[in-house]
């Protein structure tokens, strides 16, 4: 194992999942691992870059998300007597020395560079380079495909659910995803907690102290009633309903004798104009007169746009008709299998939603399932590999790299650009030629105003001092959102996006081109 | 804690994933906890169905799993102080006997009804029915959502694909799935593999013992290059390639070093044609002259349906021109991002592909990333409940119900009914009405041949006789297959498969019908 936590600080806790071991791997990195073994190959330093192909969701950014938990699993990296046991078992004719051998391994040897999280990153450029003897990066490529590729996927998805909706609006999250990573959550209850009650007459401690605790009101039900007759006789709110649902109102009321200072009622079990509209006013009006003030309502079904503009009109009825200042500003909140496409038809429809429940589609990336990051060798005993493949897209960029983000006099990223590790950087001002990595004849001079470069070491085996700080979701987070205000809005829309340009350096395409000439078969015509 | 283990065998384990604790939930089920809790009506008996409302992947049957995760987690439900801390400070105003209610909270007054594991399945039909406290149950309706859900679409997935695979085909999956579940693996290598060799002469360790162990090969290399040249010299093999990638033949070579008796290698980091497959075969007949039978190649891009058939003909070639007995039956393992759309259009081309890796498709379910069951109060204190929606489709079926499978002459399923609890089961070789629950003009007489009850108990508190064992997944793998092939095939079909029939009882339709006009809201025109 690794020594970790010499310093305060630094130490570097267990992955997140416990699922996550050595073992969530393929049977090819261990079958890989061994012959490389047998070869005598295992130790030969190798570099190894993880990127993706194509930005998801039919968008054209992405946001890199996953690297804390890849740094926790190198950091925990060890394969228990088990698990060796059953790596044996799965490999025909493997010699007990490769087991004393995994039993050694750890991640001391390692270097990782990444960009940092929370970034907005593009197709081919490194998110990674992970460093080290081949047969233990080898054994990296699974976990870590699998640790990023799915955070960074539902980030992109949460980013892009949050560009829809909008900064003012609020999205929720259920109650492990708050307690694990702080998100905001809101109660409120079920269609089957309304169903569950039949009448007021089930509520039995009917009294709730005001806000103020100064008095109490010995019957909250007659209360809310009287409140619900105020409504009825109100000429210019009753048009729309005659007779509301009793179980509907006996459910509010008692929702709200529990969370008097945060009652939000879900409104749609009957029906949300004629009874859980009229039903939620008359006991918000009766916490509004103890003190209180409600939270505000959710739709789960039905026409969001239609609905929520027709609540909003009655709650700034019932604030012009009964005189309840802030009556019309009451919160309202859409869930229902909502997704970035529904979010932005309501923007086009006008709405009066506040507030999104994004569940299913946020977790699940129902509109894109897989990100498709890929882990290829790039160099091995400083040997530049390159794989080739009859889809050019697929072609992998050969060398170990360095890349940076050059921005232009607008302040935005203007091109992502690699270069060999030797090669001196860009530098502010200075005119440089920036290539299309596969297409000869797409290439321009930029001269950056300012010039970042993207990837850092956050894990160099054993030297702690030498690497990047994991940081707190907090950073991590208002990077995120500052990167993402700080891009070309061409690249951010919706509809038919701009391309991020991403480039390689003049000499590092020249280099791409030699390779690929040496290593692609010639055709004979026969 | 409940009770467990009384008997040898009973013993209930915990869920697999130790990230699934009562946590794993979503607010809305603490918050309505508390309201219960606050009303006095925590303890009201209640009765919930888990159902889902529509096929996935655009078919017509879904397979039934996550049933042994649920039961764990009823065996294991208990909340830490941690976890009461976090839901006291999540839910504004929690009164601390709410969380003495919480520290108590066990499954002890849970029953649970499921389908068997492994069950062919359809729409609306309770996969779950569970019974109990009603706010004990709402506690279960999430993490139960998330069991079942990924569970069930991931295993209907899978049957997706083998059925379209075909019954002879192998299907591979990774270490942690075989290491968990005991699905076959296979080894192979990758492309950085590949690459990471350059030529022959790193090969240092170059003998192998034959496969009898009688003899030792001292320059296995060697051998590999007099193959190698015997395919070279055959002239009617020799068309396709001139010559072959040295790189890629030291990688081989020295992979069947380490795994002289599983030698699968892949084939397509070069040209499958013009160098890996002559490349394999050379290998592949050294290995056969020292006795070992190679396993295959894969091929992991191109065009999958001509490359396997080209490499088949290689193959047979080699049989014929180098008299080398079953060499044509070479096993062609393909991956590539295959799914069923793919293997469906491999099948229509023609193909000679023996294995496939079904990767990110298989596991993110790409083509349809969630099944969307709910979790509806069916019944409470003895009331049947039903949920009311504008859209027919959402409207849930009340009443704690029986369900059962009619089978007709052929020994195909013909129909599920639900019937009302205390209504007498269906009797073989009795005519019975079945009636679609909301179609008033859909129904039909059914005469079953043999009849089914689909829910059994699965879980009653402590009481450990009353109940179901936990299959091992070999029986429900068992039950799942023979149900697929006894289901009528036109159900099955790819393309536009008929929907299978779920209906009502005659009086159950009355009693929804009856249920609806007395809930739903009589309009006023105005």
């Amino acid at each position: 194992m690794n020594v970790l936590g010499k310093k305060p600080g630094r130490v570097v806790d267990k992955p997140t999942n416990p699922m996550v071991t050595p073992l969530l791997n393929d049977l090819y990195q261990f079958t890989m691992a061994y012959a490389y073994w047998k070869a005598g190959k295992q130790s030969e330093r190798s570099v190894f870059d993880l990127y993706f192909r194509k930005n998801p969701f039919g968008g054209e950014y992405t946001i890199f998300a996953g690297l804390e938990e890849c740094i926790k699993f190198l950091a925990n990296f060890t394969l228990t007597d088990e698990e060796i046991d059953f790596v044996r078992d799965s490999l025909p004719g493997c010699e007990e020395a490769f087991c004393d051998y995994l039993r050694g391994l750890d991640c001391s040897d390692i270097e990782v560079y990444a960009v940092s999280e929370g970034s907005v990153v593009f197709p081919k450029v490194p998110l990674l380079r992970i460093e080290g003897p081949v047969a233990v990066v080898q054994l990296l490529e699974t976990p870590f495909l699998n640790l990023i590729n799915y955070a960074s996927l539902v980030a992109t998805n949460a980013a892009r659910h949050r560009f829809v909706a909008g900064k003012s609006k609020l999205l929720l999250d259920n109650v492990a995803a708050g307690r694990l990573f702080g998100i905001p959550l809101r109660g409120t209850h079920s269609h089957a907690f309304v169903s569950s009650f039949m009448s007021l007459d089930e509520i039995v401690d009917k009294a709730l102290r005001s806000s103020d605790g100064k008095t109490t009101c010995e019957d909250f039900v007659s209360l809310v009633q009287t409140c619900l007759a105020k409504i009825q006789n109100s000429s210019s709110l009753s048009g729309i309903f005659s007779e509301t649902n009793k179980s509907e109102l006996a459910a509010f009321t008692s929702y709200a004798l529990a969370f008097p200072s945060a009652f939000l009622a879900l409104v749609d079990t009957y029906d949300v104009m004629k009874s859980g509209i009229p039903n939620f006013c008359a006991v918000a009006l009766a916490l509004n007169e103890l003190g209180y003030k409600a939270v505000g309502i959710r739709l789960d079904s039905g026409d969001l746009a239609y609905l929520s503009t027709e609540a909003r009109k009655f709650f700034c009825g019932i604030e012009r008709e009964l005189n309840v200042p802030d009556f019309g500003k009451m919160i309202i909140t859409a869930s229902n299998d909502l997704n970035e496409e529904t979010v932005d038809a309501l923007n086009k429809q006008g709405h009066e939603v506040d507030a999104f429940g994004i569940g299913t589609n946020l977790v699940t990336c129902y509109s894109q399932a897989a990100l498709g990051c890929v882990f290829k060798l790039v160099e091995i005993n400083n040997q530049p590999r390159i794989k080739l493949s009859e889809d050019v897209t697929k072609v992998s960029i050969p060398c170990k790299k360095r890349t940076y983000r050059l921005f232009g006099k607008e302040g935005y990223p203007l091109v992502d650009i690699m270069t060999g590790e030797n090669e001196p950087p860009p530098k502010v001002g200075e005119r440089l030629l920036c290539r299309h990595p596969f297409n000869e004849s797409k290439r321009a001079y930029v001269v950056p105003q300012r010039v970042e470069e993207l990837l850092k070491c956050y894990w160099r085996g054993n030297a702690d001092e030498a690497r990047e700080e994991l940081e707190p979701l907090k950073e991590i987070k208002n990077r995120c959102i500052k990167q993402l205000e700080n891009m070309r809005p061409d690249h951010m829309r919706r509809l038919n996006p701009t391309p991020y340009k991403v480039s390689v350096s003049a000499k590092l395409y020249d280099f791409i081109h030699f390779l690929w000439l040496n290593e692609a078969p010639v055709g004979e015509l026969h």
